[in-house]
């Protein structure tokens, strides 16, 4: 499988990497370790010790460096080897490993997985809207997901799904009827999607304090960054309402993925409340966050392994699916990716 | 690996596929959900829904259509797709899966995994004097083996491992004196063995209201039909009779597999009393496809996947396997098997 | 991967081969069924009947021949079969399986995995200082390692991780300057360690009876001997002692470890007292062995699946390791065993 690698992927929640434990994590088949120095800065290097090949995750950070557990030899953030603890402490010259660069941004640690000459951290998308902890509290969640990263993306890219997977929770019988458009904006991608007249399910009405069979307007428009990056706002206001999207009330959820594998992916989810709002904000984020689990773990993860399954070896275009109007963000998606990807790869 | 394609294979026990829900079943490395329509008639097709390859097993049976689970598609017994809920409902021509045929006939839903025009049910062994559920009350049971289906048929075919894998609950020292005879009829296999004078292991005696320490005449006569259907008569008389098969009682059991992969198979077996017996032979039959199960999943799976482990991925003829008189039924139903898919093959 | 295939290998300690029950291992991918014949004489198959393929292991023994559990052929431990117990119980001429040279001394059974015509006792290395049940007590363990045996060697033959990776049990922060040497003598290759003035772990001052705080001069002398059997003795003094070697105590640590495949591997380890300690020094060997198992386990096995893990399939010398002063002792012992390997491949 082909990624793109001149790109900003997320690695961790910035809560997730630490001084304390170094954190092992596999980003496009590259085992790394993620770990702060002694100014809390992220840092991150291939797991693999070059002396015996002992997994460096698996030793504790002395300052700067992370030191092997098995024989002691220590590296910084840079890669390069600080300290050789045995006899005089010669440090053989090629005693280093791959760094790589790491930007901490608006509750995200971001890595670069390309030439380092090209890391640009102002080509991060800005998240502050939904992601900014002085502004907003932020509630997170991590789920390890056995499928390819852009079946995740579909998932996101296509919320039609939420009326059957998710018919006991988030869905309802109004959703096959929603008005949608997608928008590309250069490498971004947006998928707008109105549903109009819409009885929620009740655990919905309770959690947005709609009164019981009220009916509402629900947007849900996604906004997709290469290479798996969205953020998703969802809003309601009264059935009816003219301009929905100008006077309803609107709350953020973050979808990132990251592959692991080619069959494996990272799946970090969040949403947030105001800091303005207080105590109240910081509980309903949470609460939010622990009943969103939910679905994403019970419904969505089983049947996404199960296309993963379904689908082995094969390309996902070889298997020629078919194409319903409703997939045409997700299809979006797969272009603009497909496209970068082999720009990358012609400009090698 | 060369599978026998145009030939009904067992896919389930009637109990094991239903209205309520979908049954997934890999066969012949196909995955494949079963399912019965608003008829009660049993349907088989292609797992993966054609638009995202999700799998369809996972939702639901809506009048003659099973629903996908992911975004709603609707598909019948046929593999064309009944509904699309989204937008104004257009079906896409390619929206189809795969159908297989289909027959439900004394206990069993049979499945025919070739060439479809080439499915005829008369074809199907008669097996009406074992699984007739209007005129037998019949106990099934269903084992997951990991092991090549043709390993579970020389089990069977091969009786004499009674004697050492099953001695303390099928066999005696008696069984490697038995008086056997193969005897093939077109593509059937008959393989007769008559123990003579033997003393069962006296959890049978009680089975069978033997006195403690009686002797008796038992013979274990085996069909089997391709692919891998075997039914085994076991009669009982006093020792000594002279045409024992013509006076004594004799029970059926029933033992069919179906590949599921090259490595693994599965394994449903019944056995079965006459109605006329009443509440006793309901009776009698669940407790002895209970006390079955004991030996079969304690004894001989353990074999059959270790044998399967020490042949890896060698095809069983390469290994060279010796040959004692005991084996002439199971190389015989081998030659038989092998024939029908070397001549399947050469008709392509 | 190449094995060193005529060698004598360790296959078991003693007491883990029995009549009662047959052992099987699989050794060099080989899977073989270790047992005691009637004298007691252990003896070693391959594992597969070449009847039906079936694991002997599974199976009795009886007499000096293991019986198959699944027909009931019997096979004693030069391989041929010796009874076949159906019809008139003529035994092919091809009914034979693999037999291996074995020899039991001083708590091990050794195998020979190459050529049997060249297996030549008198090439066991002699372990009687520390393994002869006659003279000491002898305290013996096993674990399973999903890693390359050479990784073990590599660790045994380089004690200095003990101060890393046994920091709270077996290592101290004097370990890093220790006086070290290595020493060939044809096949054997030594690796001499000696600590000065070293403040060993509480733990191990108990186990010692070393008053608390006292420091002492540690040495950690390892014999290797291929293919990967070391006896490690270490010996304490009380810190500043002109020749510790000369009048300090010491006890030995056998490791030994046998490829089960490459990312497997076999792993013994035991220690012993003197038999005239009496109880004294039996209850110590079973502490000490006790005690060992906890770093081993914990501490060993994690880090080096977790290399084997980071390598992969590639080939140790491939991935360029870096080489510190502390691993002379381990390189030395992989040249030796690579010339080993390509002066048998040569002469085939």
């Amino acid at each position: 499988m082909s990624y793109l690698h001149n790109t900003w992927y997320v690695a961790a929640w910035d809560h997730e990497v630490s001084h304390e434990k170094p954190l092992a994590r596999k980003i496009l088949e590259e085992p790394i370790v993620l770990f702060r120095d002694s100014m809390g800065t992220p840092q991150a290097i291939g797991d693999r010790c070059p002396h015996r090949f002992a997994s460096l995750s698996k030793g504790c950070v002395k300052g700067n460096s992370i030191q092997c557990a098995y024989h002691g030899l220590e590296f910084d953030g840079s890669g390069k080897c600080t300290h050789n603890p045995h006899g005089k402490g010669n440090i053989p010259t090629q005693a280093k490993v791959k760094s790589y660069p790491v930007v901490e941004r608006h509750s995200i640690v971001w890595i670069w997985m390309g030439d380092p000459a090209k890391a640009d951290p102002e080509t991060i998308v800005d998240y502050s809207q939904s992601l900014d902890p002085q502004k907003r509290f932020v509630a997170k969640d991590y789920l390890h997901a056995r499928a390819n990263y852009q079946l995740e993306t579909d998932n996101i890219m296509d919320l039609s799904h939420i009326e059957f997977l998710h018919s006991g929770s988030l869905g309802s019988d109004a959703v096959n009827q929603a008005v949608t458009e997608v928008v590309q904006e250069g490498r971004t991608v947006f998928s707008n999607r109105l549903t109009q007249n819409e009885r929620l399910h009740e655990s919905l009405e309770q959690r947005y304090n709609i009164p019981e069979g009220q009916k509402v307007d629900r947007w849900l428009d996604v906004r997709w960054d290469p290479p798996a990056n969205m953020e998703l706002w969802v809003g309601i206001a009264p059935a009816g309402t003219p301009e929905p999207r100008q006077v309803g009330k609107r709350i953020p959820f973050n979808h990132f993925f990251t592959p692991e594998t080619e069959k494996t992916a990272h799946y970090w989810f969040a949403t947030s409340y105001p800091r303005r709002m207080g105590e109240a904000g910081e509980r309903r984020a949470n609460e939010d966050i622990k009943y969103l689990r939910g679905p994403f773990e019970a419904e969505d993860l089983p049947m996404l392994e199960a296309q993963q399954k379904l689908m082995g070896d094969a390309d996902f275009w070889s298997l020629k699916p078919i194409l319903l109007p409703g997939d045409a963000a997700a299809v979006r998606v797969r272009r603009v990716l497909d496209q970068l990807i082999k720009q990358e790869q012609e400009a090698l």
